[in-house]
């Protein structure tokens, strides 16, 4: 039995609850689960790669098989460096599932030992996104719910500046 | 590293290439992938289970990790039975993303252990159904380009009779 | 203010508590609800219409302002005849909505006066179906969770014969 | 400028005033147009081969350029037979794309020169179909906006016996 | 009976016929419907939050039991300010119902006693929206069809501008 | 017979593979076909408007009844000065077909002659977009299956600056 070793590409801006389960799941099937923090987003992010990578390893330090990495550049080429051959992604919502669809195909076109897994997050956090709860946070709705204590924390600071 | 073991469920009526170009994919991240063809289906079948478990064996012989089960009842008690965590299931169109997504979240309240997994076909196979291939060979359509030779002879015997 | 009749139409074969919470729901606008048991469906049901009926009477005794009642025939006339003005339904997923937006355009069109007014379920109800709790339950599965004591009776009665 | 055959293949049981939309939007890009009515449809049907070709025939009697014909096996060979390079379909709703995104991959392998186009119908005749009309018919509601008056009075005759 | 108060939030950016429609037809169950004029858009608006108040409340001149207010925040607190237990969306397409479903589960999630009730509007406006409008109307085109008059001046003189 | 024109309007920014393949397909029904490379996209564009006409030049230079022109306003309008009827535009997920069925009625409002026709590209681009392009070709990733030889070579030069 080899080494299998999955990346889990995002923005995480910020992490959320749904992120964690998604991650958690993950273990179940790879033995090294590497969470891959999108440098070069389009959009101007709330939190730096810095601090996203930050938050990250504040909240999984000491989960077994969880690595925080950033990057930038293509997946595939991330994937490869790293000697991953899963690509794992979160499934919410038809939208999604296009969208993942085209993505998942695009990654096998450019690494074709690169296999995308699918997984659905748990029932109740289903509705939950990073844009959802960036929007709850800054109009000072509680998302306490939603993220983990820390992410909770640094949300506070951010949007209290 | 403990041994990951897979159930892919299906009425595999028949086996197409894109049932075993998703069963190879499983391979990427499970030790053994039980396939599991489904004996109480409420619409008549065009093979018997007898039938779908031969084909299915004959098509697999020799490949290493991959065993064929008929099953009945609960899927989430066939897996405990047979210690697989994971299940594993082929997504194509919206439509299958929808009840996949319904089937996963009742067998995790049934099982809670039970991980669902979903894994896109090869592009060139995503419009392929067991229902299309028993409707093109049934109009004397030629399928040898959606099914494997084994299935295909087994499509013509016996829709000769 | 006018007494607002809504109707909640279904099969009901059987009522679980996705069913149950949308009728709890809709008792924030509407000042009747008549839960309406379709009688003439195509596909022959589990229950009979009259142990359905019993089965939403016996689940719903004494609770103010919800009424069982079976109907064949238009859901439109049936609306006219009991001065219903609102035709409640529940969105699960897509391809509920698909239909439902179908359905309540016919509806409108039969009797212009109708309202079809959608309601979500909650978020843990969201995957239960009738259909499903029949499969689960016929294959000896758990359904406590899904279905009122009531009715996870007779389907224990029933399923045993 | 070659002679540009279209097929529009359907069960039609029956004809519907959405039907009747998409065939004479096809005359806008197509020289003929062949209905073609499946003869062997699973389900049971309320009207013969027969019987809806007919309804057709006397629906489109005079139209220039629309021709009736039924047909049985598959739907390549049968637009191979008549020199038709184009399948009409009619768009309404994602569930239908779905199926139909199938349907024409499939018959794009069988037939690589066969061509599917998709048509959107009036707005006002996007929530129509066949099955929808048979239901409200025969619960004795009126169809006359949704059908022609031909098929209405067949619908009558056939329902009233 | 208690007074039933809703919402109806939304950017309004313009009004359109279809919003027109949303906000009559909640008359049928609410006793009172405060349109929500949303003020912190991220993206820059047409028209001004004023300008988008005076419109409606221009066009609902006179209408018994229709409000417009502003609101900027949570939409779960402006509820809870304003005695409103129900929350209108009006539904016009698939992508619509995954993000107001998801905006559904989020409201029951900050304020469980908000129930959200989807409207179909009137088919022939099911395809409208602000943005379309927006944008035939700054290509020239006329859009006379799918606002208010008053809502086409207003258009007319600030895209003169 | 009377000619038939066909507007296949876009971005193009840049031309993929799978807009050529629609073009080329297009031609099974349409005498002439103008692609209108629209001028006025709210969002920057990588290639100007001359620059992706001239890629579409070179790429279709000799290919008999294909247009290349830009175009701003309305599309309406413009097939209507063109002379055309037909507007051909790509399906390739559900979220596109969302959005062109809202735009094809539209320009059925606007203009009711003009009838909109959707073509499903080759299985192989139906992943295929101008941004994923983009977004790879900016990362560095090879996009010589994806594009034509001379829209790779411009989107070289233009990322090399």
């Amino acid at each position: 039995m080899m080494t299998r070793i999955a990346i889990y590409p995002g923005s995480f801006d910020p992490l959320t609850r749904g992120h964690e389960d998604i991650i958690r799941r993950s273990l179940a099937f790879a033995d090294r689960v590497i969470v891959a923090v999108a440098v070069n987003s389009s959009k101007s992010p709330l939190f730096t790669v810095e601090e996203r990578v930050d938050l990250l390893e504040a909240v999984f330090a000491g989960v077994e098989g969880v690595e925080i990495k950033s990057f930038s550049g293509l997946l595939a080429e991330f994937a490869q460096v790293h000697g991953a051959s899963l690509v794992i992604r979160g499934l919410r919502a038809v939208s999604d599932f296009e969208y993942e669809f085209q993505m998942a195909l695009m990654n096998r076109k450019l690494h074709s030992e690169l296999e995308t897994v699918f997984l659905t997050p748990d029932l109740n956090l289903t509705f939950l996104s990073s844009s959802l709860v960036r929007e709850v946070a800054s109009l000072g709705g509680d998302v306490g719910e939603f993220v983990h204590p820390k992410v909770e924390k640094a949300l506070r600071e951010k949007l209290s500046r």
